[in-house]
């Protein structure tokens, strides 16, 4: 059985918890100080900070988990995500990837639609031999998102 | 020209039977004993037997095919699959692997909706050099399907 | 960081270069005779040769970039793609490659649909290092396709 290389197997981590509903699992892909953004295309390229979502620490991805699990204890919806091949690079102390994605979503009732495109830009860093996040921007190809926004895209 | 591993190509495999509408070579993907099955991800999780479809023998899928050729001459429609990568594991004498899958219908008029999101959940073993699948069960995110399961998912 | 194999690169340039919206890139993946070929899987199974696009020549190719950037100087839509596996194959001095897709169509006001799925049909050189496509057919599941078809699928 052939491994994984770490970086893909982090991109695996991150859409396995999310679809499996372990969203506990989400935060501990990120280092402590990390920046994970959910900004639409036309708003990443134009260089502007606002998005639909702007977390920089691992703190506020935890709270951002323990909020969705009290206000719902069935969640409206899930999602199902399926990635590319990453684009790597080498950069500043990590390797930075691109990958595309589409993100299904799934009702209560069963209705299952495209929710988003676009591509994850990652810093990745291996902090003892394991691959974590440093950075995770969500450009999203849609301008327009639903404000329901409340799991990790 | 690099090869798959017999794993992936055995998944790839299942997809392009059923994607170039050769429903003939799906239950030789499969071992002669051996489980299928479609089930939706609530009643898996809740340890449920009962699915959409279920399949205990080579068989059974026999019969399947032969049964989707006699009634139509001309499908209804069509699918085409997506699947990320595999995560595996060594399990009782075989290789567990866990897939995300994408399903896109296509109707005869030529419409395309994403159909069916979830995950294969596999016993794979390799007999003489091949993979083949003692066990696929089908999780479906949706608990809704059509009932119009003709084809393989 | 691993490599992508030069086949691999290939046709993951050819998704970035239309989901990036830097079409100029696109001609550049192609050999200066080619055919780049938009069709019916319904007419190409038939032995078709008609379908929706047709090109055989590099510089048809950079004719339909350069129509495509003077008549919209913002596209009312813009494509996200996701392939497959490429299944390969050693051919007449070529390699043949065939890799199932889905490409999501995002529109300027922010909706997204699955525009289309199918699979490409591929034979590929490697010159000087680098691959290109001798031959890109796109065999479209649907026998019905947007007429709008400016962009490269």
């Amino acid at each position: 059985v052939s491994e994984a290389s770490p970086i893909d197997a982090l991109i695996d981590a991150y859409n396995d918890c999310i679809d499996q509903e372990e969203y506990e699992r989400w935060p501990e892909l990120f280092t402590e100080k990390c920046l994970y953004q959910v900004i639409s295309r036309e708003d990443f390229l134009a260089g502007r900070r606002s998005g639909f979502v702007y977390c920089d620490s691992k703190g506020m991805l935890l709270d951002r988990v323990r909020t969705l699990r009290s206000v719902n204890l069935y969640e409206p919806h899930r999602y199902r995500h399926m990635t590319g091949r990453s684009t790597l690079a080498q950069g500043d102390g990590c390797t930075s990837a691109r990958t595309s994605y589409m993100v299904a979503r799934i009702s209560q009732e069963g209705d299952t639609d495209l929710f988003s495109t676009g591509e994850y830009r990652d810093e990745i860093v291996v902090e003892a031999g394991r691959a974590l996040f440093r950075k995770r921007i969500v450009v999203c190809d849609s301008r327009r998102i639903s404000n329901l926004l409340a799991l990790p895209l």
